[in-house]
């Protein structure tokens, strides 16, 4: 019960021509539904109906979606939200196509996250009845599905509280500025047992530093920054290896300027899991563990 | 809440001594405590005190623990296995040494299972401040964590009921017959985003198939593999992927010949995940995919 | 100078069709020629006009052709050979399409090699033109070059002596019966920096036992192996690692039955590599050295 | 015949202490050998006496050795270098420990190379008998072997002329100032089967960029980083795959500041390999593809 899952990003981009060969061609998704400006994509591995809207005009995020476990939920959640002093409203379904009622609510960061319950069921490109382990044939990268969502805050510690109180988040590894003082820099948050399905770091209200998709190994990532040379996609760093959450991944951006980032490995998370902790004196490390260098673009280029 | 995970396996080993240089010295588990006859091990990646016991004296299973995320979880399970018609009692702190209050089930396939909350909190090896994403010196495979078990069942059917009813454990695949007769043949279960944290497959009640150590992915499962044959560690089978779970894998024996696995990889399950159904007739491709043959030993070898 | 490689494989298939769809849609060659009965195949990476040769008719080796670093050294060859006591012929420029002069050797195991020094240069996928490290499109497996060939002989010790006074290879591994004991089971030869351009073990004269695609990495392994399944290729053995080369290995089976192999990894081999034994009693380690076992297919099946 | 491979590199250290820890340590090279202020180090797979020396005073290289597969090659190649206008003197054994006689020639870049055919012969790690792929015990990353050297030169030019007239190497892989331009900026260049057993580009005379480790694979390569990290070892670029050659590669700093490499991959380079050509606005995703950029201190720092 609960959050299962960021179940979709919606954001702006540019030029939804140029969005369509990145998200199609390169990273292979595969277009479900589209209309006027606005194209809808699934990952292979992914059975509801979208996870990433793309809509034409201006950068960053329109909303967030995140998926409940059961439509009682819901008011659960929508009261707790209320009550922590956010706006929060409800939705109807259709208002996102093939995602049924919901509840949205503006977080004390300004972004949009809508929760629901109900969504198209499309499958898995590999289906339900002795399926192979991965798709015969692959575009691109071929990525298996979203993971999840980096955003900034000008307050992280309130936004760390509404995802713990409000929607049972839990903190896998938070970063601050020393040990003996608790202010914030930023929290990696889990609604499932993956280390992040929810990370934010300290900034500008409403803004994207990324989204990502998860892929099976080390070894995907490193085929994945081949194609991106192919395929001209801008990286801004990796290969390497997290310290925070000890994911491989490399960050690359779409054609609007949009951060995008593949993802594979990390840890188990649970309800007893320990917090990590990160020094600010050691956030390089925790950032890029094998290179523990910050370059000024990761850190500055936001949408 | 609810059940989070395979918490310990307790094992009979013939002789405790081989088996401390197996789980020890080739497994890389550390030993936290030892008494007449029993030893208790933990991987560098668990918090909780150990996460396999090993009993001297024959083979086989004495009892799997499962931890439960609230201590209320407890009564709750306690009552609807009661009502399931299994044997249920309390049992108390100190009667597992590092681990809290709890109730013990008799399984409809007669396996013991713990269910407990609290447990002597050890950290893992990197700790929390600061960490590396793995220790710098690792004994022999370095195993990170135990995963799952899998065990045999005269009646699959009534004990993946339990599982579902008593303890909200979900069916991510299942093996059956025919696609039209549900005679089901097996069932991979979960209560966590992990494909399974119990499997059982048709067979005598009360055995062990083998139990699980995760690995980081494909590449440490080849390595495992060629330190199972420095050590003279029989393997059974693999290293392969699985048709079910997708799980890269290899099977091997402890030296009392309780099965062991160490196994890499699996997607992401949520409580909307869509049940997978393979065929008996696809039973060899969904065990071993690619190279879709069952050996005899390992249908028949259990503990 | 000397010989550089094994240059290509002519194999019989029973159906050309068939074998069309293993060594093109699976493996992902690409036909560069045909004629009645015949079919050309060269992998992406390689240069030369084809590297394996399937004609329609019977199963196994119709012969192998090594290609040499200078025209003289066909004069070399040819009289090194003669004086060892082998059929040679000369042949001709045209007789293999793309293929120039050379001498055709009848190996005291009864295989045909062609020494050859001129083939029709086509290029690889890539080009020499700041080229991607690998296709934007591969087809199936995409495998990028043959690697090396395993034969069967009555008589391993002559047919060691041959290669290494005729053709300059180096033993890099020998299976011996015992220590104190001459008797030659097989013999791994070199005439590059790798640890195979030819094999061979006791048996037959004149049988093939697999030849050999070389992949980048065991990632690449289990991919193939994934691949088979999907398309119904016989799986004989693998994934695993041999002992002797270190190999990373899948054998498996065209439709003729003809077994190929996958295969990464292995060590560099020098001229003064100190050549590695094996003894009898270790040869299921030798040849897999993760299971240590051998399969009664995998020794008695030939073609 | 011909050379074999490079043999040896002589470096300077700052502190030999530090060294050691870096070289032994981190790297899991073997002391094999010291006297005073020279320490001597072998990695596992490496059967010569040793393959790197580290002198006390200063950075940068001492000279380069490179091991011919005939003692009558050194007459060759000191006829052919004195012949390209290079000084060139014959050593002694014993000059250099475990090295036999040999010819040092002062390369038109100023670099020292020794070329000799005889090393007190030390084996690897695993032996010649029934040998395991790896070690059971690693130390570090647990190099196996030094692969190649990367050099500057004021004259690109001259000194790949130098390496195939006198020495007999090929050029893999070259970079030109533009395609109807013959200015070379650096070549690759081969005299195995592997893309480079040196390589040079524009530059001061008589520095060393870099020398390079063997791993196995990419997996390798992260591992490696990883233990970079938690050894205080500054990574300068990687991981991440170069354009040239193929390789998969960290770039990190030895406590003196002389630069190494670890690298895996790279393609099969023969006599007849279709020589690349990279033009100069294309060279930073010949050196690093995925990321297709260049940083400031790649390319300044030298010693």
């Amino acid at each position: 019960m609960g959050v299962m899952r960021l179940g979709y990003v919606h954001a702006r981009v540019t030029d939804l021509d140029e969005a369509r060969s990145h998200y199609g061609g390169t990273l292979g998704m595969k277009q479900v539904h589209q209309e006027q400006g606005v194209a809808y994509y699934k990952a292979w591995d992914e059975w509801d109906h979208h996870s990433v809207v793309l809509e034409e005009g201006g950068v960053g995020l329109v909303k967030l979606g995140y998926k409940v476990a059961r439509s009682t939920d819901l008011d659960d959640f929508e009261r707790r939200a209320a009550a922590f002093g956010c706006l929060t409203e409800r939705m109807s379904r259709g208002e996102n196509v093939g995602i049924g009622d919901g509840v949205r609510v503006v977080l004390p960061s300004d972004h949009v996250v809508e929760l629901y319950h109900e969504a198209e069921f499309l499958g898995t490109e590999t289906g339900t009845l002795n399926p192979a382990p991965f798709p015969r044939e692959l575009v691109g990268v071929g990525v298996p599905r979203i993971d999840h969502c980096l955003i900034t805050t000008e307050d992280p510690e309130t936004l760390e509280r509404f995802f713990s109180e409000c929607l049972d988040f839990r903190s896998a590894e938070r970063v601050v500025e020393h040990l003996d003082d608790g202010a914030l820099l930023g929290s990696w948050m889990s609604c499932s047992n993956t280390p992040h399905d929810i990370a934010f770091i300290k900034g500008p209200n409403g803004k994207l530093h990324h989204f990502a998709y998860a892929l099976t190994d080390w070894h995907e990532i490193k085929r994945a920054g081949g194609l991106f040379a192919m395929d001209d996609v801008p990286v801004d760093v990796g290969p390497t290896q997290h310290g925070i959450t000890r994911g491989e991944t490399i960050y690359f951006f779409d054609p609007s300027g949009n951060r995008n980032e593949v993802f594979s490995g990390g840890y188990m998370v649970h309800d007893d899991f320990p917090t990590i902790t990160w020094t600010a004196d050691q956030l390089a490390a925790g950032i890029f563990y094998i290179g523990r260098e910050l370059n000024e673009r990761f850190t500055s280029v936001l949408t």
